[in-house]
């Protein structure tokens, strides 16, 4: 493999040899072949398109790159991935159901960034939980509590860090075979059987449209499947935030509520899906899903899990347990029906409170937030409270003004289907 | 201007804004901007393009990245472009012609690479001889003798100099904005005031087709009169060598046989046609340069042109002080009408030989090439001689073998026109 030669090969669109792009890759982490080669590689597979096979190989040649977890000798290995989304705390809703339900829900986990949030920030709400363990530790509590959400480790899958780095300076980053691969590749080192995919669709979502993010779950699930594991994506709505609460410490607090059964509707039917679709993969009755939730072992399940990771289970009984900032009631300024609650104005406004990162490493807040009182549909008064904002005095009024333009009231509004669609 | 925003408006086939690009490419040279974004840019401004602005803004960005040199007090100073080809020693005729017609032919020459020669190396197989001098000594020159010939600079339009490097190892060389760029950078920082350029076409050649050569005139005079020159330029046939000679020294003999009036038809023409369009652009009467030549006088200016720049000037009239390999005739096998001589296996030949270099940096053998005695129209009968080969016994039977190759005989050949457009 020349490099040049194989640089040559994307940019006039021809498709590469398996033997050739690993050997690029891996000569990339060896340091043989020069980032300034790999960029010029990654803009012309960006503008030339890499093929379901070239996705795959490179795929396999990240996930490969570093350590792999095999967690074969654990019942039904499932693993869920979110594209990113406002409000999004599924995972803690669906780990627990699918623990309760016989699977083995052992993940990694990433951190926020700009206006979406990650597991991993959420749950550090919770007094001592820790996300970075060893991996017998992750191992030993995936065995004895069927439930462990780990921080990213950077062993694995080393080559997608380094290369996501590069995209990162490049304007490489936004094209559907890297973002597959890229995602794609941890999973498949974190060594899970299943998968199931949450591809979010819409203004509060990477992927604004439904045909993008058809392609995405597409190709996701093209890899999977093409390395021998079990994956289904559901497309699910992210116009309007998920659930009524976005920041960190709120949104451990819905998770809990829902897993109590007094949790927002669409957050459930969302968690549920992914349970009973993760279920399906496995083989098992996808009807164990509601039955873990409504028997209250799922709940029993989250507090072990946070046990372990050296949180404080009481939280779950007491919410005061839970960092929360100070209350300030936004009020509506008109009357009428809401029709949209933007997803990523409500993400900035928790950004700008101090919610999110708006730089890799950046520290977060996690008491601030908005908890949505009015979401699409729902009829308001004038001077009836839209949302309550929890702040710490920072970015109040640019959170306000986000705030302000997120909510749209009109006549009447015709409520969209949260689950858009399926892949395969 | 933000890098990453930058590439990507590239990325997706918008224009640049001129501050941005020379901040970018500025940014480059300062190293403030990464090698590795400047590669990704560099693959996408290949694959996007760059419209004719931003192509003479690249252009004029790196002529005034280093030293310019001001040839304006110089009577009529002209410079010459050639795109490289075999046997291409037209610089060493058509130089001596301008200065004896009252022109200032003062040049920067690179160096041969892989089948095609440079005019420097075939200088350099003058004993004494030298390309490198300094700023003041390549001034004095000029104006004292009207002709002198310096080894490319570095300091001229370095960051030409380092995109070249960039774009040699990451697959982005062969873009005719960016080749354009590259060429008409070092014409602008050279100074002269008027530049033909001989874009040379066919098998020999790097652009191998009439439309791609056209293409490449067209930007590269574009870029030439955005920038306020006078330019013109010739696609001409390098379908089968220039002359006869194609080898260092040899190429130099054939050349002072051409001053003497003694040359090959082909060469004649094309230095000819190039001295009279510089003539033409500087305003003074064409018919000038076949005097210069019938005269004598272009042959004595190329005496004091070599006696100035430490050369033996009695090569001029004593062939033998030139190095030469041993001779080796080359039979036809067959009879029939040379319909062609591939320039590029002939090229090829010598490269075998040592007259030339596969890799920058190499040493060459000055003595070494290929003198042919048949060219595409010839009548030749079976054994009779199509070439001398002169060697030093290295690489003789593979350039034997080129030198089968190149040979095409048949029943008849219709010969094609040497001069093949202008542009404008």
């Amino acid at each position: 493999m020349n490099p040049v030669q194989f640089i040559r090969e994307k940019r006039e669109g021809l498709k590469h040899r398996r033997e050739d792009l690993k050997a690029f890759l891996e000569g990339y982490l060896k340091e043989e072949v020069a980032d300034y080669q790999v960029s010029a590689w990654l803009m012309a597979a960006f503008l030339r398109g890499l093929d379901p096979e070239e996705t795959l190989w490179l795929t396999e040649t990240m996930a490969y790159s570093g350590r792999v977890l095999d967690l074969s000798h654990l019942p039904h290995p499932v693993d869920k991935h979110s594209s990113g989304g406002v409000g999004d705390k599924v995972s803690l809703v669906v780990g627990p159901i699918l623990a309760a339900a016989g699977c083995t829900f052992a993940k990694m986990s990433g951190r926020g960034l700009a206006h979406t949030g990650g597991t991993i920030d959420k749950l550090e709400s919770v007094p001592g939980w820790r996300g970075e363990m060893t991996e017998g530790e992750f191992l030993e509590r995936a065995e004895r509590i069927g439930l462990v959400i780990a921080a990213q480790s950077p062993d694995l899958a080393p080559l997608d860090g380094k290369l996501y780095a590069l995209r990162d300076v490049t304007a490489t980053v936004e094209s559907i075979p890297l973002i597959a691969s890229s995602i794609m590749s941890k999973k498949l080192a974190a060594g899970a059987r299943s998968i199931v995919l949450d591809v979010k669709v819409g203004k509060g979502a990477f992927m604004k449209t439904l045909e993008e993010a058809r392609l995405l779950a597409k190709t996701m699930v093209g890899i999977g499947q093409g390395a021998g594991r079990r994956v289904r994506a559901l497309l699910t709505s992210m116009e309007a935030p998920l659930g009524r609460a976005v920041g960190n410490a709120i949104e451990v607090r819905e998770a809990i509520e829902t897993l109590k059964g007094k949790g927002p509707e669409d957050l459930l039917e969302v968690a549920l899906r992914l349970a009973e679709e993760s279920l399906r993969l496995e083989g098992l009755d996808p009807s164990l899903a509601r039955r873990a939730w409504e028997s209250g072992k799922a709940l029993e399940r989250f507090q072990a899990f946070l046990e372990a990771q050296g949180g404080n289970p009481r939280v779950v009984e007491d919410f005061s347990l839970l960092p929360l900032g100070e209350e300030l009631p936004l009020a509506s300024e008109k009357e009428g029906v809401v029709q949209e609650v933007d997803a990523y104005r409500v993400g900035l406004a928790v950004l700008a409170l101090g919610g999110g990162r708006r730089k890799k490493g950046e520290a977060i807040d996690h008491g601030v937030g908005v908890y949505l009182l009015k979401k699409p549909g729902d009829r308001v008064e004038r001077g009836e409270v839209l949302a309550l904002v929890y702040h710490r005095g920072k970015g109040l009024e640019e959170a306000l003004a986000h705030l302000r333009e997120a909510f749209q009231l009109g006549l009447s509004a015709s409520p969209l289907p949260l689950v858009l669609d399926a892949v395969p």
